[in-house]
């Protein structure tokens, strides 16, 4: 969670705004705009479902041109699974928001979270989007990041600064998802904003990069959705030397946005359906990258492991045989297993580590887990939830 | 759940006892022997997984000989992770056991199923094995099942008889496991016994068939064990012409052979920890057998699929999601999905079915779910069940 106060959820070039559009139940936010006063470069990175919902089509076509200018966004229905209407239904919400904003059409992207497979009430969010636009400001960020929210029970934001030579440039991004976080980005939003000047190449490379190491290296439950979208505008209004590729502003503003992006994901897992502890796992001593993903997903994915978690049972053996049943050729004598610093298993059987020190672990909030299957020097670092009532409880019933 | 009496449990040739051994809590029977009077053709199916219990090294090695005439299995305690001291409790269970049946070592095999990484008190074991095999009878079968029962809320036993030329040949088959269950046959004993006189090769070919289509297509929870193992039995004894690989006698055995295990599973997958449904999914119309299969487990898997059952929420939105998020290009408009026989998705989105109709569906305790891919002629079946309140609290406290 950020400790950040609302003024300071504010990037140069921007407005933003969320109301109620009378999606949602009576009253809370359902409809969010974020608006550049100049058209920006912009990245993006979708979910790579078949099932692709309405606006992910509509903004996986127009990011290809590099340039945007706003995103509408709502929450309550995910305009999923509804067919040809359901993409005529973005291409409107898209469409009355240009016209609204005075700006080409193809310069709005739209985003929409909620229920699979119910037509969109496109008509409230075309009556809604006067005001919405009408009530934009400079410190509306707070305000568009709640009316993404579905299930999720704080705000997600992150707001960081750098100088670039004397100029300071400001980055925040806002996220919303809670359940159906896996690989590649389940129900969740991000949208990040700065102020940057940079070229569009090195934009894309920095948060494809960025986005690969955060949203798509946490697991909540293993589920992907089909509305995921991560977008990212650079209006370049802080006047910085133009960053490039190649440049060396490329790593301060690489850093800051890996910084803001690990934060949001960090919160995103912490506020994963049901969740009550954030699990850092570390798979290391693989021999490919893609062997330690795969070993990490497969503990962080297991039900059996989570449900242990929960219950502050520090069961080593679960992990480990998650980890053995991928049919990767483990050396089961030279892995071991750690739980902060304390070592769980190691030469074939569990250790007897003092059960006080294990007792105050699983206690933790936090907790960092190290798997180290002496093969190789790769690693994979994943953050996963663990599996409660309340995750069941969440998702056994209807929600919006 | 079957419905025969205990005395119906018999197989020409066998004895078999349960007792209390007193490694489970006071009373519970947890200790298993199976015994076949004369030696017995034998196959054996195993997990994958890299830690594989102790139990399983020594039957891995065993069951290529092709012989075997006694399992004796304990509850209670896995004797998994528990490195060479549990190799050689393994190998002390056996040498017991083979003692007072006055038969080679090498005939005896072993199980263990419960907790992971404590040390199996083998002493106690020792101790029991005179009066446990004192006490076997005919009739024992219904008792060593008991023996075997962790976490199950009910025995799976299932038996069946054929005719072969005027023979009379008898199968019967008792399984444990309810958590875990997954595909490699997850925490998992499944043993039968059979007094058919079969080659052995056709006894290997026919078997692992068996479990790839039975214990190798199920899901509870997506974990795979360290101890999982099939067994089976066949001592000759119904002395019916021998069955042979290209035999036509092969047919009739087969496919009662394939009913036991397919109630065994069905019975092992109703039983999953907290399950309330039983879900037969159907994923066809795909290109290649492993593309069903994965499909398949993608499906089964999901968590939000299974809570959906729960709640009795007819969520397909959920089960295509789940479908299109492997990569696999499916053809969104062509893809059909139907409960029982009524169809929810096609033409890319929801359909409206009659409301009674599908809320009458989500009311029975078995559901069948069919996804057609649309893209080519194969399919793949997989059991699995719902994921409730039940699961997780079972597996959020230690349990044996």
């Amino acid at each position: 969670m950020n400790h950040m106060n609302s003024h300071e959820y504010y990037v140069p070039g921007y407005l933003a705004n969320g109301i109620s559009a009378g999606i949602k139940e009576a009253g809370r936010k359902d409809l969010a705009l974020i608006f550049s006063e100049v058209p920006a470069k912009a990245a993006g990175v979708f979910t790579t479902n078949c099932f692709k919902a309405a606006p992910v089509l509509v903004d996986m076509e127009r990011i290809s041109s590099g340039t945007a200018q706003a995103i509408l966004t709502n929450s309550g229905n995910a305009n999923a699974a509804t067919g040809d209407e359901g993409y005529r239904d973005a291409l409107t919400m898209s469409r009355v928001a240009s016209r609204q904003l005075h700006i080409a059409d193809e310069l709005v992207m739209v985003g929409s979270t909620g229920v699979i497979g119910h037509p969109l009430p496109v008509d409230k969010i075309e009556n809604a989007v006067e005001p919405l636009a009408a009530g934009m400001h400079s410190g509306g960020i707070p305000a568009a990041e709640e009316a993404m929210m579905t299930t999720d029970r704080f705000p997600k934001m992150s707001c960081r600064k750098i100088l670039i030579g004397s100029r300071e440039v400001t980055l925040c991004g806002i996220a919303k998802g809670a359940g159906m976080i896996q690989p590649n980005m389940a129900t969740m939003l991000a949208y990040l904003m700065t102020d940057a000047d940079i070229e569009i190449s090195a934009l894309n490379a920095v948060f494809k990069e960025g986005v690969a190491q955060s949203f798509n290296a946490i697991s909540v439950d293993g589920c992907m959705s089909t509305n995921d979208t991560a977008l990212i505008l650079a209006n370049g209004m802080a006047g910085n030397r133009t960053i490039r590729r190649r440049s060396r502003e490329l790593t301060p503003f690489r850093e800051m946005l890996f910084a803001v992006l690990n934060e949001l994901c960090r919160d995103m897992v912490r506020d994963g359906e049901g969740a009550t502890k954030l699990i850092e796992l570390v798979v290391e001593g693989a021999r490919t990258d893609s062997e330690a993903r795969r070993v990490a997903y497969a503990v962080a994915n297991s039900n059996l492991v989570k449900t242990a978690f929960y219950g502050g049972d520090p069961n080593w053996g679960r992990i480990i045989s998650a980890a053995g049943s991928l049919g990767i050729p483990l050396p089961v004598k030279a892995v071991k297993l750690f739980f902060d610093d304390v070592c769980l298993f190691s030469a074939g059987q569990g250790t007897t580590p003092p059960a006080d020190r294990v007792a105050a672990i699983m206690a933790q909030d936090d907790i960092q887990v190290r798997l180290d299957l002496a093969m190789g020097n790769k690693r994979f670092r994943i953050y996963t939830s663990d599996l409660s009532f309340e995750y069941v409880k969440i998702n056994a019933h209807y929600h919006t």
